[in-house]
C-alpha cells in the first residue's frame, strides 16, 4: 500500500521549524538558548499554585466541581473576572455586549483560540493578512489548512498602514479580495519583534478593512492576539481593538493566563462577535468539549485571592530586569551595524543585521553561533509564506524569557563575538 | 454585510443536540437526569488529587517543571506508564513498536485524539464507517468536516460483520471505496449501548478492511475509541486491536484518564502508526502545542503512588453498584416489551422499545417523561447521518453515572410509569 490515506490537511502539515530548533537544543545541553519562548523557571508560582489548589480541593463545596466536567464554554466565574478585567484595561465605562462573559470562551492557551477562529473562517485558498514578521506557529496553522498569507511590514508602532492599503487595493484589483477573511495581529510585545501596536493603528486598520468589505462580499475580521499583554514592564497599556466602538462586530480577541502566570496551566480565552462565537463554541465542543475545569478554578481563585496580581507584578519586575540585562549586553557586545528595538514587555528582542548578511538555519552565522555555544531563532522562520515577496533572512529573535541573567549576558557576548567576525572585516 | 465570512466548516457546524438537552436540564433543576454522561460526583478523588498536587508542588525538583511548558507530545513518564499498562492489559510479552511511548501522544481527553485523527485522514466527502448507534459527539466532528458516515449495526459483541462486508462490497461497487478512510469503533462499554466488542470481531474487521485496501488505493484504518476501558466492573478485559499483530500499522487507539480518575483533568492519549503519528503531532502543535503538563504530572504521580489504581478499584465497585440499582429498577418498572442489555462497565444502559414507539426529542414519550420529572438521551441522537438508512427512533440511553442511587431508582420508576402508559394499552 504505497499511497497514503492522509487528508489534504494531513499531507500539507509540515514539521514545524521549531521542532528542529528544539532538537538542536536537546542534543547540545551546554548550549545557551536565546531561542526558547519559555517563561522564567525561577519565577513560576509554585507556592501560590499549591496553596490555591489546596484551598480548592480542601473545600467541601469547591473540591468536587473542580474535578468534574465543566461546560464547553468554560467556568462562568473565570469568564466574568476576565471580561471585567478587560473592560477595565480598555477603559470602557460599561461592559456592553463587547465585554460580556457570554461572548467569551475558555481555551487551551490562546493558541487554541487562534486555531478555532481560523477553522471557523477560512477554507483552503482563502487569504489571511498578517504582520511581516509574525508568530511562527500561526503560520503553521495557515500552511496546514492551505490558507494563503499576505505579509504587511511591521513598524515600531504596528503594521505599515500604507502597505496594508496597497495590499488590499491590489487584492481587490485581482479579484482575490473575496478570499480575504481577516487580518491577524499580535498586538502587544509581539512575538518575535517586541512591537506593540498603537490603538490608533488598530482603529485605522479596522477602518481600512471595512472599506473593502463590499468588494469582499463579507465581513473582514481583525484577529487580535494579545498573548503577551500581561507581560508589560514599562509604558502605558494600549487599548485593545475591542475598544473600537463601531467595530466591535469585527474584532476577535485571544488572550491567555499561561504566560503571565504559569505556562503549564495552558488556560487561554477568546472573545468574538456573536455569530462567530456560536460557531467557535461548536468547534470547541468537537475539539474537546471544554478545557480542564480544575485549571480554570485555579486561575479564578488566584485572581480572587490577589495571588495572580501579585505574581504578575513580580514577573513584570523580573522580566524588566532580564530585558535590561539583555539590553546592556547587546549595547556592549553587538557591532554598531546591528539594529535592534528596545523591548517594553514580553520575552523578545529583535535584531536586524545589514540585509546582505544571512542569519538563517543554513547560514554561516547560525553555524558559527552554535559553534560558539549559543543559539537564537533565525528571523526567516518568523515570516509566513507569501509568494509576493522574498522572506527576509538577516534578522534574529533573542529571548530573555527562559535564560538566567548570567546566561543572557554570556549568550549575547558569545553572539557578539560571532557577529563581529562577520560584520567588522 | 449580509453574507457570512464563515468557512465551509464554520457553516456546516451545527449546534449539537446535547446542548439542547443540557439547556433542558438546566431550566428544570428538579428533573432527574438519566441523560448526562457525567461521572459520579461523590466518587471524585478530591483527597488523592490534593495530596498528589501538594506532593508535586512542594518538591524542589518537581514543582517548577509541572508549571512550565511541556513538549507537544507530552510527559515522557506518563507516556511510558501508559504504554506499559496497555501492553500488560493486552497480554503482550514485548512492547515492540506498538506499545512504544514514542508512538503515543497525550491529548485533551480522548476526544482531541478523535478530532486530530479525523483531521489527519479525512477530507470533505470522505467516508467513515461506524457503529449504529455510535458516540454522538463523534458524529458532530464528521458532520462539521463534511465527512460522510455509513452505519454498521451493532450486536451484543460488536458490529455485525456480515453487514460490514456488505457495506464494503457496495462501496466498492459504487467506486466510493476510494473515499473510505477508517472504521470508528467504541470498543469498551460503548457509549451509548454498553456493548464491548470482542477481540475476535476486531481482528475479523481488520481482515475485512485489508481486503478492500487494494480497491481503496490506500490503507483503511481502525480507530479504536477505548474511553470506557477503565470502567469495567465485571467480566474479563478484551484485548485491544493493538494486539492484532499483523495489523499494528492499521490501528489507532484513543484512551483517557479522565473518566476513570477525574473528568475535570481531561488527560487523554492516543497511539498511532508511525506515519500517522508524525502528522498528528504536527496537528497537535498547531492546536495547542501540548496539553497542560501539571495535569499530566498529576496523573503520572497518582499512578506511581498507586492512588490511581486504588481509585479505579473504588470507582468500579461504585459503578457496579449503581448499575445493579438501575438493573433492578428496570426489571421492576419497565414493561416487558422493552428490551435492554445488561451493562458490565461504563456508564450506560440502552433500552429498545417496539419499533413503532418513538422516543425522539419530539416524541410523546420524551414530553411525557419530562412532564414526569425525568429525562434520557433519545436514541435517534446516537446515529450518524447515513443516507442509506433511516435513523431508528425507538431507543433510549440511560446513564447511571451522574445520578445518585436514589435518583436512579426514582428516575427509572418515573420513566417506567410513562412507558407503561404508552405500551400497555
Amino acid at each position: 500500500m504505497k499511497n497514503s490515506a492522509l487528508s489534504k490537511l494531513g499531507q500539507r502539515s509540515e514539521d514545524p521549524a521549531i521542532s528542529w530548533l528544539m532538537a538542536v537544543a536537546l542534543s547540545r545541553p551546554k548550549l545557551i538558548s536565546l531561542a526558547a519562548g519559555f517563561t522564567d523557571n525561577e519565577s513560576l508560582p509554585v507556592r501560590g499554585a499549591r496553596e490555591t489548589l489546596d484551598e480548592i480541593l480542601r473545600s467541601k463545596e469547591k473540591g468536587q466541581p473542580a474535578l468534574q466536567y465543566g461546560t464547553t464554554q468554560g467556568d462562568p466565574v473565570l469568564r466574568k473576572l476576565t471580561a471585567k478585567d478587560l473592560q477595565v484595561a480598555d477603559g470602557a465605562s460599561v461592559a456592553g455586549k463587547t465585554y460580556s462573559p457570554e461572548r467569551m470562551i475558555l481555551t487551551n492557551g490562546s493558541q487554541q483560540m487562534l486555531y478555532m477562529t481560523t477553522e471557523a473562517l477560512c477554507d483552503a485558498g482563502d487569504i489571511v493578512l498578517l504582520e511581516d514578521p509574525t508568530y511562527f506557529v500561526y503560520t503553521s496553522i495557515l500552511q496546514s489548512h492551505g490558507i494563503r498569507a499576505r505579509g504587511i511590514p511591521l513598524e515600531q508602532d504596528g503594521i505599515n498602514l500604507a502597505k496594508l492599503e496597497q495590499t488590499l487595493k491590489s487584492l481587490k484589483k485581482s479579484g482575490e479580495i473575496k478570499r480575504v477573511k481577516m487580518l491577524y495581529l499580535v498586538t502587544y510585545f509581539q512575538n518575535p519583534t517586541g512591537v506593540t501596536t498603537s490603538f490608533k493603528k488598530k482603529l485605522a486598520a479596522l477602518k481600512l478593512l471595512r472599506q473593502y468589505e463590499r468588494a469582499a462580499g463579507h465581513p473582514i475580521y481583525l484577529l487580535e492576539d494579545a498573548a503577551y499583554r500581561g507581560l508589560r514592564f514599562t509604558g502605558d497599556d494600549e487599548k485593545s481593538a475591542l475598544a473600537a466602538k463601531s467595530f466591535s462586530d469585527r474584532v476577535i480577541y485571544a488572550g491567555t493566563y499561561s504566560k503571565p502566570f504559569a505556562t503549564g496551566t495552558r488556560v487561554g480565552f477568546g472573545i468574538s462577535p456573536a455569530e462567530l462565537h456560536a460557531v467557535i463554541m461548536r468547534i470547541k465542543g468537537n475539539h474537546d468539549f471544554g478545557s480542564s475545569i480544575l485549571l480554570q478554578h485555579l486561575i479564578a481563585h488566584a485572581i480572587v485571592s490577589r495571588k495572580y496580581e501579585e505574581h504578575v507584578a513580580h514577573l513584570q519586575k523580573r522580566y524588566a530586569h532580564k530585558a535590561r540585562v539583555m539590553k546592556l549586553a547587546i549595547q556592549k557586545n553587538f557591532p554598531s551595524q546591528v539594529e535592534w528595538w528596545e523591548s517594553k514587555g514580553g520575552l523578545y528582542f529583535w535584531a536586524r543585521l545589514p540585509k546582505n548578511i544571512q542569519t538563517g538555519t543554513k547560514s554561516k552565522i547560525f553555524a558559527a553561533a552554535l559553534g560558539n555555544g549559543v543559539f537564537y531563532v533565525p528571523g526567516e522562520l518568523c515570516y509566513a509564506d507569501d509568494p509576493t515577496r522574498r522572506k527576509p533572512n538577516h534578522e534574529m529573535r533573542l529571548s530573555f524569557g527562559g535564560a538566567t541573567e548570567k546566561n543572557i549576558s554570556a549568550g549575547i557576548a558569545r553572539l557578539g563575538e560571532v557577529l563581529k567576525m562577520f560584520l567588522q572585516k
